[in-house]
């Protein structure tokens, strides 16, 4: 093994430098897994603009083998050196009353604004400093949350478990969708598209994306993805396309990932039957102008918001991925290497190469 | 049988006339009721400033017997003549898809905006005329939604089915309340109050009752009917107090039935614990000037607009109030005859006799 | 109009008659059918084996036309003569609670052994008498429980949508089979195969059918409809095939809608995980000798029996039916017309032609 | 601290004996408890009068302090030396989908019979021998579920938290019920206590409790804890007089918690309404010689399997005891020294003092 590991640090806002850091001692219950992939997260573009709290390794939609791990986690994780698995960001901690309900995701442990600690977001100065994917190797708290990736999955396509992940926690867990269902997703990027797929697993009978005019090759995948219908904003009127579509009996549920302005959350309402629901999964960084709570007592609608996944819905993702039924090839449109990481993120953030939709650092490239 | 019926019509803006309405012809799918009570409705308050479409008569929590029925209504309805029965606001198709499935009270029949028509809001115009509770008698159109009333209830106590069912619906079925949950009501009117009984009766460990210091009679009934604690707003900080009370682990719910204004859905979002659910059943006829939405993100917190009750919540209150446990003789502060509706609707609203919580009307008294 | 109704009645055990019945006087709340085609659901084997309590018109799996409708008929049910439709075999009240929380299949106004009438079941001499589908036209009674169905569905096609429709109750509705779910159907006859469709639709990633040898057609006719695997119970141990498919993780749903006898509800539940669902669908007409409850609570086991659909459920049916995605036209392997209905009831029996999946009666062939 | 810990070990067939067993070092994620109280479960007596695998230490409803802990554990559980406790039965492995998903009760590691360990099953044998609640002091496994105990709750009402948590979890989260609804409860042992609790807590209307006539001490508790109705099986018919009581409505819900034997299953169906639920925690330790599974499709019943209790409900249960508001102190009959653990049980099984509800351990008296 190294004795140095090769790791992307952020260093400062938008910038990058290749660090040499110490392969960590490994204790009995925790481990060290060999990055094959790391995705870019949309939150990894936010994330690289901001001022933070110390130089560190982004990277969260991790996954490789375990190169190394203690005999305690061995046993409790049930996988062993050169087994493959795709990492959750969260580190929870496993003991209070969030944690013992299924909802970790939630613990406070997890959350890097309450002092926890979180892959890709965590600091160097934190020891064993090597808290993200964008390295070679990725340090396995005893926290970590893993999951089985079969051999035949590409990494690429492996790297999409999170946010595929996302899309099946929102669109069947959090809205209900299921066979039958009026989906509309507003916004087409990789959590958007996910949930795209999401949807047609669950039975919609009608997925509809929209998306701005510059989305054109996002909202093109997204019907290859299986949406029935695109509306491109800029072009047509959405509202109007969703009562053509659905012969006016609307949407039953919206899901707004478009991170563009809070607008969309007023106009989603509208696109929704009684008893829709709305969910909020794109942060919006300012407020509503003129929010009508009102109506949603007129319509009785439902407005949710939502974060990340469940450990079954990352399960469900992995298995759909595996399946090899769907173009996910499509979606994974750029890799770079460890050397490459601004451009990783730039293209992410639509500052660099056009055309991104799920970009992934290859760390051994 | 009289041959002519003595109603309270609104006859424009907050003026009221009574007149001598034809006894109608009773078709076999319809039938009669004789009122004994008529509840005034908060929302019978705006409905009597506002211009409307032709002379009314208002009230809708009505509850009588069947004075005459026809002989299809009687097998349809389970009812006979001299049975006591408490009526729904809501007349629907029972055909469509939205009746096939129970949520009747969203039916496009009935919602006077879509043409469809209702108890209390119809006007006189529409034969045969008396759709109203402040009536001595009521016509009971073939699509009516009848609750039995034991004897032994009195009436102006029956007449609290509706807002006690409203309760219900949005405290158990809609906010999902059960053992040991903590729930903030903000707003101590009937609907509060109605909730604060059903939080109880569901198992709430803790019910927090928000209010003004005018409301300082009504919470007091609060803590009668089962809040463990009621917050006068103008002299604390409700999110300091929750958040001592429950030893900062905030409130599951959140039900807001206040009408002052936009600030109570704001600050309702940071009285609630992450996955917390927000009620929103107090229309504010104004939008919220700033509404942020990433703050729902932020906690996974859901709005649930709602809309009042199922058949089985309004079955439920009518059976809480015949148990006769609950000092609900209490809520019923105020009654007048048909001679002074006018005064019960000011009452309602605040601009009449002090102290109101329900008022009734007695058409016979 | 034709001044007499050509119906096929049975009038004992297995003896059906050609009758000509008095076309009806239609009120304006009800109206009449003329049929395109009845389907043979399997329960009518058995009631056509049973001395029925008089002689009576089978079939209610029924699509047709409005040849004629009352006014109010019209208004309350939303169509008019011309319109295609598909009848649900229930005639619910509308009125009692069962009917208000859209639970109406269970309204005891549907249930014959409690002095209801159903279409397809009550006798002929109750006026006016043309209840049932093997028949040129059918009663539309007042309580009828419509759905529309598009033009350019083939008859045969719709008429599966009460065993489609029963297929997404019990898979989606009771069971809660969502993506990713394991689910093994037990019996490969027009219910069972109802379940595929339903287990695929909704996301299931491994759909399991089981049945005998004899049943090899069907088997493969499950595949062609999405089931990865199938199963000869009379070559292949069912609980080591279901290990083996899922790497002992075991089905998360049994749908059990065989009718051979008792023992396929015990072995079933070795069929589950822990936390299983079985669902009872098919009916033993014999107790099961020996059963063991205790192994219900180690294995946290839930055993539902269910009936029939709701409303929403057949509407989804006919939407999956609509929308041409699935090989249905090969489910539809016999058609009968009125002359041949004795044919028609022996060949869904197994007493009759070979290879019968569903089978249609066509009143005007 | 004492070199030596007195601990109750079951050395056969209904002998105890009192060993020293030597105090265990403790590893930085694990702890001791110093025991006040251990509560003897249902299951203990027929644990007692089987041949285990080794002498073992019985009783896992277990209360106390926190002697010593480890530093690692004491982060992790958020507790120190000197706080309160009451452990759960269950060592969970905490990393398995199960336990991920909130179900860790279900871990197949906390499943003695799976190679698994468990409080009160484990034999002496396994280091570090501290297994059970009848010692002095218990081994605090790193998997170990702690809930807190506030100072002023009797040790004897804390042993309750595991009972009335059970009662909880099978009534509420299981059987779902809540405001309004009728529950029979077959079986007034502490679990049939619990349910009574657990469904006053939940605001049912009717609670109905059947037992023997031997009963009669345990069903006047049960009037007392909040039961509507009771019913000796021996003087009245169940069935009758649930028809009586309920106006024919029957019950929602039956929770079958005998044991006597396999009867009260196949009676317990025919106290259901259409579409109630069965929920089976008490086992039979004997097939139903004739099960109608034909029943339960006629009926629309559900019978549900059901173990234990969750993280949850037990903090819930914890918070009913703490509120002073039960008269639970009834319920603990009996308490026992160390040296007459045998006592304790055969009290429990009814093969000593009469009149046990909950008898108790006190491992310091």
């Amino acid at each position: 093994m190294h004795p140095k590991v090769l790791s992307a640090v952020a260093v400062d806002v938008k910038r990058t430098e290749l660090w040499e850091i110490e392969m960590p001692e490994i204790p009995p219950d925790a481990g060290l897994l060999k990055l094959e992939a790391a995705g870019v997260c949309g939150s990894d573009w936010p994330a690289y603009l901001q001022k933070a709290s110390g130089p560190r390794i982004l990277g969260h939609e991790n996954v490789g083998t375990i190169a190394r791990i203690g005999a305690v986690a061995q046993k409790r994780w049930g996988v062993k050196e050169g087994d493959r698995v795709a990492l959750e960001e969260y580190l929870p901690c496993g003991h209070c009353a969030t944690c013992r309900t299924g909802e970790f995701r939630l613990c406070d442990a997890t959350d890097p604004w309450m002092g926890g600690i979180r892959y890709g977001s965590t600091p160097v100065t934190v020891p064993p400093s090597l808290w993200g994917g964008y390295s070679q190797y990725q340090y396995l708290h005893p926290n970590s949350v893993l999951h089985r990736v079969p051999d035949h999955v590409p990494a690429v396509e492996a790297a999409l478990a999170l946010p595929l992940g996302n899309g099946i926690e929102w669109v069947s867990t959090e809205a209900g969708v299921g066979v039958g269902k009026t989906v509309v997703i507003q916004g087409p990027g990789q959590q958007g598209l996910g949930c795209v797929l999401a949807a047609k697993a669950a039975g919609a009978a009608y997925v509809i994306v929209s998306g701005l005019s510059a989305d054109h090759k996002r909202l093109e995948l997204a019907r290859r993805l299986g949406a029935g219908y695109t509306v491109d904003v800029q072009r047509e009127d959405l509202r109007s396309r969703v009562t053509e579509i659905t012969g006016k009996k609307m949407a039953d549920v919206v899901i707004d990932v478009s991170s563009g302005g809070p607008a969309t959350v007023t106009s989603a309402v509208e696109l929704l039957r009684k008893r829709g629901v709305l969910i909020l999964a794109g942060k919006k960084r300012q407020a509503i102008p003129e929010f009508d709570s009102d109506r949603l007592i007129q319509r009785c609608v439902t407005l949710k918001g939502v974060r990340g996944h469940s450990y079954a819905s990352v399960e469900r993702a992995l298995e759909l991925i595996a399946s090899g039924n769907h173009p996910l090839s499509e979606m994974c449109t750029h890799q770079y290497s460890l050397r490459e990481v601004d451009d990783a993120l730039k293209t992410t953030g639509g500052a660099g190469s056009p055309g991104a939709i799920h970009v992934t650092v290859l760390p051994w490239r």
